[in-house]
């Protein structure tokens, strides 16, 4: 009994190096097989839904379907057995993912209809964004997420504003058009106006009493203008991290106190004081 | 009567606190309140032009319209009462919103019809405006205005120069593409050239003769170069709000030899080593 | 008859001050009457092709036209009476504008149909821009000027990459799409890839094969990233001029030989050695 | 046979001194001529498939395609010919483009309706960009160049962070909006999604229901927030290299004390009024 309880040990141990780790030839190995089977999962779901192709291959792309759920269920088992806290990996983010990513096939059995659920899966590409922390890119998308974190007070106010511009706007349309053009009721209104302000315009909708044009237009001119506003938050914000770094690389150290940073005309430390 | 008008005051002083006060406890309650009825009121409205729904809840929506409409009356009329110089509340801004957003309904009891006006209810949205004066947000809004302002001779000129192209270059597509391409006046054509100019392309307007394409064509690749000037301008005016802000955070001069932009915290002089 | 040659000269003098003179009041208020004729003119145009509106009052509006023509023709013969240089005048850019301008209503007495042509009125539109030279304008405008004209070099490189890729682009659809998607010939193409990559989307040309819709795809991803380049530049070349102007402030002038644009913390003239 | 030799020789450099040659007036000339073929090759292509255009003139053109065939098939020989490595030149990017220009007219005697791949010239294009390298472009095309280079680990991040959102927001929307709104299958939902990111917005498919147009907005003020992400990076980089290049004009250290940063044009040390 003991003696089969330290080859389960030893197997959870094993499989934890595979599954969590990313510093082993095999956890890196198992990363990448995982990232390939997802994209294959979502490639599938996405040729199912495909008619044409559906029709014919049908009989593969099921086959298809449940290998891959069987994998997925067993990765999701052997992540389960295999981690010290198996409640915290289940009810986290991914753990809930990874859940609801093979729940659909097996609903599938006993309830018709339900396997367009599987288009879930497409959640489990998140896990595509592990490649970010890969050291390549890392420092990039570190300098990103910071600049984006810095603007993200202005960029609220911004998209506030923009959302209650778009009610106002909205119901203003909603009596000026009525229904002909399209502006059937207040939320379509304001459906309308985002699509108007982003300069998206998809032209479903589109005002057509010269009074609603005239509107329009200068909500397209103002859609076109403060466009510069989130762009310029972002651009200052990366000019200055950008600055920032810059600075941090002009180190030029004291030889007493070891401060950094130190202007490149600057005679004395402005830490202790000792000459550079 | 001496007493009773004692008693009225304290009433007054005591509402003006309430409405008016936004340090008290009870004072920012009722902002809370009132942005919530303010939402409410405007959702309603929303609800009550979507065909579908209406037909079902009229009645509730009716209810709930008068409760909001009498809430709306009263808060008038105590603001009325409690301010000191009640004209200037009467005539501002908000005093004019607040007003026209209860009449409607008492309208629609002797005009038919008229409650579609209820939707300039909306307006009273704007008073969510009072949330970018929360210190959370201050700071942040009064940057962004800061650098609105800055930006705002070069936007007016920018938008002189788009509006004086719009109707030159709508009159020269008008005669070029005719009636056909749906550009059946001036007026619609210089909608259609603001609508490519600021790329917002609806479609219901497009042109189908070779030479209005490739007008529209240039007209296009203006529009996509252009959107870079208020871009920039912005862009450039919060780098500069962003670098004054750095710099007076930095200016911090030495005793001894005058010597600025010294580390926030910095302990010695960088030029002369005096002791900050 | 010498009289009546310094008369007229007299005449002209007087004239020249009211055309052409933008100092004195007289100067003024003519360049304001005509920017308002201006204005007059192109509403009257726009209404004429305006249906509903020109039947009701078709009269009228020729009336005022044939005011309007008269007022442009005298003015344009008094330019050329009063100019010292008729011919410079007749020959430049403002003067074949104003020429043309007056045209088209006596072409209209002998040809049917030749009065659309007055829409070419709308060019006279371009007189309003010397309000840009205004002084209350003129720094901002110069300062948006310069900024583009520096970027000027790049934005051309950035357009002809643009027009290739067009070509390019427009040509590969033709053949992946062919007719039924609306790509009936290379230009149509070429005019859709435009539409495309500056994101204007009109809709009226849209792949429907899958290949076609995922270059497509590219194209627009393309589209919507390049247009982060004339907008990089642009800003930058903002930023730049913003920071020339600072410098410029920072004036700081050597009191023996008066050279200016010191650094603040400059102990010794740069251009004299003087200790400032 | 030695003198036929030196003779080919002979004829062989002065070919390669006209063809590859940039320095000297006749290989200039070639390179003008060349580029003015191509650009005439483009323009026959393009209206071969204008209808009303090609069945007027359909003989003429043939016989210019004809004639532009055999001179592009002359060049390519020649160029074979004349340089030193051949195989380096026709397996090259430019060599590869070069020949399969010239193929489709020669496919067209054996195979009817080949004669539409001479479209492929269009790539020939790609020579055009050679301009670039002209002394008068080619420091502000370097320019572009570099910052483009500098940002394409972040630009390359955000392209990777669209497309796995557009794949998870498009396969949300198959399921939400179903066929009706023409949302037939995943990869068109994801073809949407990128068309709604990049706010060009054709509108040929479009979400009806009211859910799907709910998410449709957020996807909108999405696609229209983090076109400030790429904008900014490119931005901040110009604005870097600008600095960049700002600075190093200005380094010029004092040869006495060592200060940097100089003016240009400063005869005296700021810091020490040594002459510099």
């Amino acid at each position: 009994m003991q003696r089969l309880k330290s080859k389960f040990d030893a197997f959870r141990h094993r499989t934890n190096v595979v599954i969590y780790g990313t510093n082993t030839a095999s956890g890196r190995l198992f990363d990448l097989i995982l990232l390939g089977v997802i994209l294959l999962s979502v490639v599938i779901v996405m040729l199912e839904t495909v008619k044409g192709f559906d029709t014919k291959y049908h009989q593969q792309l099921i086959v298809l379907e449940w290998i891959i759920t069987i994998f997925f269920t067993l990765e999701y088992i052997l992540r389960i057995i295999s981690i010290k806290k198996p409640i915290k990996y289940i009810f986290s983010f991914y753990g809930i993912i990874d859940l609801i990513a093979t729940l659909p096939m097996y609903f599938s059995l006993f309830f018709v209809g339900t396997s367009v659920l599987t288009v879930v899966r497409a959640l489990r590409l998140l896990r595509l964004f592990k490649i970010l922390k890969h050291p390549q890119f890392s420092s990039q998308s570190t300098h990103l997420k910071e600049a984006l974190i810095a603007s993200r007070g202005k960029i609220l106010i911004f998209i506030y504003f923009m959302l209650i511009s778009s009610v106002i706007i909205g119901s203003v349309m909603y009596i000026v058009e009525g229904k002909e053009g399209g502006f059937t009721s207040i939320p379509i209104s304001i459906y309308w106006t985002i699509v108007t302000l982003t300069t998206v315009g998809y032209g479903d909708i589109s005002p057509i009493t010269p009074l609603g044009q005239a509107i329009a237009s200068v909500v397209m001119i103002m859609g076109y203008g403060i466009i510069a506003v989130p762009t310029g938050i972002v651009s200052a914000e990366f000019a200055n991290s950008n600055r920032t770094k810059l600075r941090a690389e002009r180190i030029n150290p004291c030889t007493v106190c070891g401060t950094e940073g130190h202007e490149h005309n600057a005679k004395y430390c402005y830490h202790c004081g000792a000459e550079l």
